[in-house]
């Protein structure tokens, strides 16, 4: 958080007096928050959410959660080291490490959690960490629990990291990114990365949240695509509540690096381990990909439809390389206009303000799913024109 | 993660070549964690896990869980700022909130991310936090992450930390402790500390992971039985994942705390929402417990029974305030022996080895349950009996 702009102790009548001020900042810079709960059987399509293959309602991820929910009851009852891991855990990181093509898999109980857990794990004081500057939050925050020094790099900048590599004083380095950014849509070059983390002495750690399911041939993945899976010096996050329709994280990689987590990873230590539900979601999810591999090219169809639709509406758009497309707004106020103005014609669609993406990139964020029907496609075609059509669009 | 007894870059075939070098050490050191995981029919007495209520496998918490699972899917599909947030949601938090006597709540996918976004909203650069030194890995982990300068006082030093705070520079100082400690299971002297806090224009914060559910009247926790729930200076943080017999975390307070969390609080506003599965339950399981008020007590009592019998017995046990009693083996083989001995006769009992405690504090960790059987009651008897008469316990 800022510290710049609170207001000065003398004004407080207790210590968190400051948090209404902070509202009240907020709220004039176009910045408050609120929770909107959706009802169950909202007639909206979601074009906002993460559900890439629409899978959170597959009558077969639904009957093994429920089937996961009597077996081995409502919560886990305790860390993974203690009571947390069921035979299901156990059955959900040996396929997740069989699709991804490494040798084995920690799932703990969420992405944010997995970041943290592999990143402290493996970098500390002395060593250096090289983070991509849209880095997700979740690998920013666990860049600073661990101490290390940060190089923050320009976007996907593949000459940056060598010269950071290069230039550095520490015999240890990671490198950081996102194989999909979750904002633009786009792909890190991973190739390029590896070979320069390989010249170099690095780790490349590749964060696959919204990759994994959806990238590379039958969702293995962007590191599978770019032939990457199975290396020493790879290391990949996953997330569990995207594509796998589920919740929790992952971490996948060689078993020296798994069991390395088991001993030294602190957010998977002190936590409760995933919910046997979770964990029976995720790994029906799974099965159901690899039986229909042709899902993940499904939803990458549909992004591309999406995208190509919005740039002959002259909308300014990123260009997805999964299941996500940006349409750049500007201001805060214009992308909360526009995510009101589709919400008004059935269309739920996300809405990234600072600090979530720079000043002046407010946006509407699109992602497409497997199970979009044609019909549904007629009425993003339609919105969206409607949009387009508006002379305040940026 | 230490730096110091790292291999040389030179030694090295690969850049984590390194965490082969550690396993073997910490291997040598009896310091080697590994997984085990426990199958769905196990006839052992868990006394290890933290479903304090035994309300993972209630048919009331089980159906309501199923329920959710085909209300609203297997996934919660994104942030709770975009589509995470379900009208169960908001259902679960306001009944958080009112059993717990604040005015409002925010679940979180984890008791982790729930002090990661609380400490991390309320304290950064140039402020104070004034930290127990048992506190949890995850209020560390907070502590670290804010940034804020850390003063790190004796176990429940009331004294300390009206030093700590008078003695400070900066004009905003969080204390936060647990109001029961995890692993000896004692209780911090709330009143004393906010009283501390009062007089020195603080803010408390108490993490009621094992109290939430256990203590207090009805099981509203220590703060509430503290007198201390909807003070504007209290904040309280909770866990779905034990006595709620779930998995996810909520942070109680003010409905102004509350707003600045939807504002501020990265790890919950770049996690994924909890899912509705485990929402379901831990709502379930608050209704069980407000409709028998009596199963906080029976945890109680089973707990200090364990304890009684423990103490006769001449084993170093502590205290339970709540469910946790800790028996204190001393070295990590010792309690490793110890645990072995409890599991081939039909008790999973915890044990906690450094990090987890201190040098020379590895122990048996043992929890009740409020289901537990008087056969079950006689098992634990008898075990603990043929335990203490091994003559190489410390």
């Amino acid at each position: 958080m800022s510290t710049d702009d609170r207001p000065s102790y003398e004004t407080q009548h207790h210590p968190l007096s400051w948090l209404a001020l902070r509202a009240d900042q907020r709220r004039a810079a176009g910045l408050r928050r609120t929770l909107v709960p959706r009802a169950a059987d909202s007639a909206l399509i979601d074009l906002a959410g993460n559900d890439y293959l629409g899978l959170t309602r597959h009558p077969e991820v639904v009957a093994a959660t429920i089937e996961a929910v009597r077996r081995w009851g409502t919560g886990s009852t305790g860390s993974r080291l203690v009571t947390g891991t069921t035979e299901l855990h156990a059955e959900l990181e040996a396929e997740l490490a069989a699709h991804a093509g490494t040798e084995a898999a920690l799932v703990f109980s969420s992405g944010y959690l997995a970041n943290l857990g592999v990143i402290t794990a493996l970098a500390g004081r002395g060593d250096l960490i090289v983070s991509d500057s849209l880095n997700h939050a979740s690998l920013i925050d666990a860049a600073r629990l661990s101490r290390a020094r940060i190089a923050i790099t320009p976007h996907s900048d593949v000459d940056a990291v060598a010269a950071a590599l290069a230039g550095r004083a520490e015999e240890r380095a990671l490198v950081v990114v996102e194989s999909l950014f979750s904002v633009d849509g786009d792909t890190a070059p991973l190739r390029e990365l590896h070979e320069a983390c390989r010249a170099h002495g690095a780790v490349l750690v590749v964060d696959e949240a919204h990759g994994f399911g959806v990238a590379g041939p039958e969702g293995r993945g962007a590191v599978f695509e770019a032939g990457l899976a199975g290396e020493p010096d790879v290391v990949v996050a996953a997330t569990l509540s995207k594509a796998l329709a589920s919740q929790g994280g992952a971490v996948l990689g060689s078993a020296e690096l798994i069991a390395h987590l088991v001993d030294a990873a602190r957010s998977m230590i002190f936590d409760t381990g995933l919910a046997p539900a979770a964990a029976g979601a995720a790994l029906a999810a799974l099965r159901v990909i690899r039986r229909d591999p042709g899902l993940p090219e499904t939803v990458r169809k549909r992004s591309w439809e999406i995208y190509e639709l919005a740039l002959e509406l002259g909308l300014q758009v990123t260009a997805p390389s999964g299941a996500v497309t940006s349409i750049i707004m500007g201001a805060p106020e214009a992308a909360v206009a526009a995510r009101d103005f589709c919400l008004e014609r059935g269309l739920h669609v996300g809405c990234f303000r600072p600090p979530s993406v720079p000043d002046g990139k407010s946006r509407l964020r699109v992602t497409a799913r497997a199970d979009l029907s044609d019909f549904e496609a007629e009425q993003i075609r339609s919105v969206l024109s409607d949009l387009a059509a508006i002379p305040t669009q940026v």
